[in-house]
């Protein structure tokens, strides 16, 4: 039995850890790997006290950190977590049970998939969620990325390195990414923006050859033929395991309360990008985790007391 | 004209110049100087990302990074803030005057003052609030550490490197510091308990000779011979300059929106230690400095658009 499971390896999961330990909880993290979405970061400017650093490199500072400290880490998806009287079961996929006395949700964001057919079967196969995990695989090849906002152009001048062109579609008939992006992706010579142009099928069996995309305006259909799609739509929050026991908001964020990061149900907190916290930074989320982890030990300080009575 | 004028040179302040300089908002940072609570704190385990670093290590690199930006910096001291229509004027104690259309108050907190006979005049000369600072001036010295709370047994703990005899006067009839830190201090051998003891008077001319205390059950006054007294009370939210601007709470913290940093007057900011936010801790007031940057640009964004139309 845990004094604290927390879910999630990425800055707020990992604070959290550091914090808990500090106030010798018995501590769980569990988490499916240690880069999510700080680890698919280009070169990080805003985060005090190491200027200039890369997502990767700091995970691996927020992971040697937590070494240091008492925390178990346990690496498994979860599937489910109930409640049974006061106490949390925590359920990976592959079945096994966790049971703790409170729980830290901080599990962030995963990709907004496309939803088309092909998308799926080809994952590793030539579609791509992370541009810094795998523009090196595309060398001189012709990749497509989906979505003209700013995470979108930051990709394609990313894959401007290796790939011969880049096409970027945008479903609206603007560019929605700031002006400095655009710039510096029309100076590599090798982006060209689609407009209007909606993503309806990838081609190809084991790996990516092609791309269909319907003219939203003309309602007319074309072929790309390429060899990668990187989907750049957006993030939606990890929460697919907790689905009662916290409140949503419309944007399917966990609501928490922002002094103390509590969510509807006692004992279960959250932290970080999956909830409604405004900002989504790197240090916003560390400090989220560290004032979850705070809140759970004053949660378990107030229930043993309760039981002391 | 300044965008943004942020008050204060610790981790929120900082923080909010970086945030504030990415956004390209013309910056100013006024600060009395840059060692605050956090240059007074020894190492440092639980700050994300930069394991066991002392206090002024930390400070160092959180200044060298603002350097990296444009961010305008002037050491002064603040007088009071006013609002002229949609402008704030900030008054420095040389009455120089600077006008921001918004303004971050992260003005963190000061040492509570014992404000007994003796203390005011006699600060630099024996009287100190930061035992970080000012331990190796007592080598072989006998010093009173006010306060036994955890950190007064702190200070105590630190002091006894240098000093030969330390004592530790708490006010009320019991020890509220942690276990583990009154054991450290009994394992110095140096360090004596007094409790229900109150100050009253700090003894000398140029130098710190003597402190004055009363036993309060007994009713008995008492002189300590003592070349140093280390005031370790608690501190104070630094807010002098700004008291009809901003809502306060009980106990003089300035209350904020925890989500956003807003305070009651829209365009003024507040971030760290200063505000209501619920722990403080380092890594936190950098995210609610990050947030005060963040909301004040969305702030200025706004009402240029309100005046565009």
């Amino acid at each position: 039995m845990y004094d604290v499971i927390i879910i999630g390896g990425g800055p707020a999961g990992i604070t959290a850890g550091i914090y808990a330990a500090r106030k010798k909880l018995n501590t769980l993290l569990i988490t499916k790997d240690f880069v999510g979405q700080v680890g698919k970061t280009g070169p990080i400017e805003n985060y005090p006290g190491l200027y200039q650093i890369s997502g990767l490199e700091l995970l691996e500072k927020f992971k040697n950190q937590l070494k240091e400290f008492k925390v178990k880490i346990k690496t498994a998806d979860i599937r489910k977590i109930r409640k049974v009287q006061d106490k949390f079961i925590v359920q990976t996929e592959r079945k096994e049970n966790f049971v703790g006395k409170s729980v830290i949700v901080a599990s962030g964001r995963d990709p907004r998939p496309l939803e088309i057919p092909g998308e799926k079967e080809l994952i590793g196969k030539g579609v791509s969620y992370c541009e810094i995990c795998d523009a090196p695989f595309f060398k001189d090849k012709i990749v497509v990325v989906i979505g003209g906002g700013n995470s979108g152009f930051e990709a394609a001048i990313g894959l401007a390195k290796f790939a011969k062109k880049i096409y970027i579609l945008e479903h609206s008939s603007k560019v929605l990414a700031d002006g400095a992006n655009q710039e510096r992706a029309k100076k590599t010579g090798k982006v060209k923006v689609i407009l209007n142009a909606k993503a309806t099928k990838i081609l190809g069996t084991n790996l990516v050859k092609g791309l269909i995309c319907e003219d939203r305006i003309q309602k007319k259909e074309k072929t790309l033929t390429i060899d990668g799609v990187f989907v750049m739509i957006g993030q939606i929050p990890a929460t697919g395991f907790i689905k009662d026991l916290v409140d949503f908001n419309k944007i399917d964020e966990v609501k928490i309360n922002s002094r103390t990061c509590e969510t509807k149900t006692p004992g279960i907190f959250a932290a970080g990008d999956v909830t409604d916290v405004k900002y989504k930074q790197i240090v916003i989320a560390c400090a989220e985790g560290a004032k979850a982890a705070l809140s759970a030990y004053e949660y378990l300080e107030k229930q043993k007391s309760e039981k002391a009575i």
